[in-house]
């Protein structure tokens, strides 16, 4: 049973918003058996909107529409629906009462136009929105679902978790889907591939692996589908259980616990131990990564951007003879920065990086591309130096990503 | 002329990546006058992306297709699309010698894996990647032209940028396309839509309007398309002339200048003034927004991330006995934590937050979603409290765009 996810709005085609909501629907439906067919994007114009139904609704049992279901005039999704089913719109009492609420909750104006919020194809079964006045709409035609969501990601994604995938589950069976991901760093795709041709070549038909290279890490991703839990299952751990030994030396962990950082920050929390940051040309990428995560304040202390050289010196006594002799993209001013602000914030581990995201060369002599990042606790403090390119986004990124690396192995060590 | 993109990998489909490459394409053809029709996300599967070249060409001129040109035996577009085309894989030279110059540049040894990267289908012209081992590839049927694309975001917009945008000014003459967005903050779709009715009736059919609403901001978007450049410009700005005076009290820039956060910085960047920022629930969020933008140096001084309440006291100087009575999100805390940030990082502007973004309560009895904002001058400090719901991706990123907002009417007040 396969869903095809249609995403509307003129804005997702010139760029002005990335689509999010496609892959959290994604990854919220394989993990109740629902693959993804394909995803569509289009224009919020009627006869593309038509077009787009009726390919899916060859394509796949269950579509998934979200966007253009807001109040303003280039919304047109719910109308385009219901001419689709060939339906009338009628007001619906619960939604007028929940867009009513909405309003005189946070003391606005209630207008003609929200009003019309209330109204649904008559043949739909709505799916009341708890964060904002368009409710989600439940259509079936031929044994297929038709499922019309309101594109505001917390919106959307709450109708998701709370209502959409509930009801499917109670309307058909799935498959159990399954995919195990394991981080490696340090080797690249091709020489990773070469390693573990042997392996792959008798992976079982209906596990299928998959290479993800991304800034300086590759994630390998066994991804099965079974009827059968059980089997499924122990076969993915029998296949993680014959791989791990070949690729012991870049292994740094699985992914499905979420993300690196999100894995620290439980390691950290389990193990009842604190992290500060100093970051220079990550400028806060690395403290907003732990934070954007529930939970952080139990193990994330606090974070400088010691973005100016005279920043370094004040709030972490680097030395400014070490600055002049080494540069401040240095493996002293590194190492200074992960030693005292570990002191500052009172903290376990601290991290710190000093480098050169360019595109020009700023306070220091250092190439575009070279950082410094360090590690330091209780009883020591070390460094490493890296080139991670002449792109900023990609210094950025990769450099946060090694100091992800570099901290985990640190606290695994224990 | 339109284009559709189709981006393939099943690593967007189980929603393991976001597609951003696309909304990239998305801005970048809509800047040369080339709308996006459709974009197609789909497997790595040989007769879906079969199906998906042939949909693409019957709805559009330009197909772009980005994804599955890696080594390794997941990646199977190149001889897909060869296929496709009905043709033969050829080596070219050219593109071996680009390969091997990357590995030996690296250090890496060259396996027969990657040689394989220099086979091209034989009608297809050679787009020469300079970041990565596989090339574009320009391929053309019937007047419609195909380029196939890495999916790594760095290589595909250098080959976008630097050859195919180019290289299909060359040959096509495209209509001129305009965007102007205009940023409002504090009135909601509904009541915005209200206001402007009789404005938006009268628009002419060439030029549309688009609601945007997110995380408190509308974003109101005119766009227009035409072969006749002077007046589609000059329409447009009419336009605005017109709209303008109507939504003054909530209109806070036009955002073709890049983020909010850019055109403060290049705002910092031309009066030679400085910033530093002190963060509490927002994590680094503010910091991460300026400095992902190259030269953030010139304005950025550096932030704190005082996530504990003890640093607040430590680093900031914030009084335990304000904390005590009045809590850590509290008026008396963000103006402290305002006035002491610049004070430490000796700038001339400085934002703080203090807040709780949940899920849980966290070091204060503040309610979930309760924000304090703190704005910090030479010579003046005050706040404004918000409530911005209880989702914590919502209340970050909320009370990341208010800080945007306030500094800049701040800045534009001298």
């Amino acid at each position: 049973m396969q869903a095809e996810i249609i995403t509307i709005g003129d804005e997702i085609l010139i760029g002005q918003i990335v689509d999010t909501n496609s892959a959290f629907l994604g990854k919220e439906f394989n993990k109740v058996g629902i693959s993804i067919y394909q995803i569509t994007s289009i224009q919020d114009d009627k006869s593309h909107i038509l077009k787009a139904l009726k390919e899916a609704e060859e394509n796949a049992d269950i579509i998934i529409i979200t966007g253009g279901l807001g109040p303003t005039k280039d919304d047109i999704t719910k109308h385009t629906i219901c001419e689709y089913f060939n339906d009338t719109l009628v007001e619906d009492k619960a939604v007028l009462a929940n867009v009513e609420a909405i309003f005189s909750k946070y003391d606005i104006p209630l207008l003609e136009v929200n009003k019309q919020q209330a109204l649904v194809p008559s043949q739909s079964k709505v799916l009341m929105n708890q964060n904002g006045t368009a409710p989600g709409m439940w259509l079936e035609k031929n044994g297929k679902v038709f499922v019309s969501l309101p594109g505001v990601p917390y919106e959307m994604k709450a109708l998701i978790t709370e209502q959409v995938i509930p009801k499917l589950r109670a309307q058909f069976k799935f498959p159990y889907i399954m995919h195990k991901t394991m981080l490696t760093y340090g080797l690249g795709e091709s020489s990773l591939a070469e390693r573990i041709e042997k392996w792959e070549d008798k992976l079982p038909n209906f596990i299928k692996l998959a290479y993800l290279p991304s800034l300086g890490r590759v994630r390998l991703r066994l991804s099965g589908k079974s009827f059968d839990k059980e089997v499924l299952k122990d076969e993915i751990q029998n296949q993680v259980n014959l791989l791990l030994p070949q690729i012991e030396d870049v292994f740094v962990g699985f992914e499905e616990d979420g993300s690196i950082e999100a894995v620290i920050g439980k390691q950290l929390t389990i193990a009842g131990k604190t992290l500060a940051v100093a970051e220079s040309c990550t400028g806060g990428r690395i403290a907003e990564s732990f934070t954007a995560n529930a939970g952080a304040s139990a193990y994330f202390k606090g974070s400088v951007v010691t973005y100016a050289t005279e920043s370094k010196v004040k709030l972490l006594n680097v030395s400014e003879a070490d600055i002049q002799k080494h540069s401040v993209v240095s493996k002293e001013v590194a190492e200074a920065m992960a030693k005292n602000v570990r002191i500052v914030f009172n903290s376990d581990y601290a991290i710190s990086t000093t480098g050169n995201a360019g595109p020009s060369k700023g306070d220091s002599d250092a190439e575009v591309g070279t950082v410094w990042i360090a590690i330091a606790t209780k009883d020591k403090v070390y460094s490493e130096m890296f080139n991670f390119g002449n792109h900023r986004e990609k210094v950025i990124g990769r450099a946060t990503n090694k100091a992800f690396v570099m901290l985990q192995k640190e606290i695994l060590k224990k």
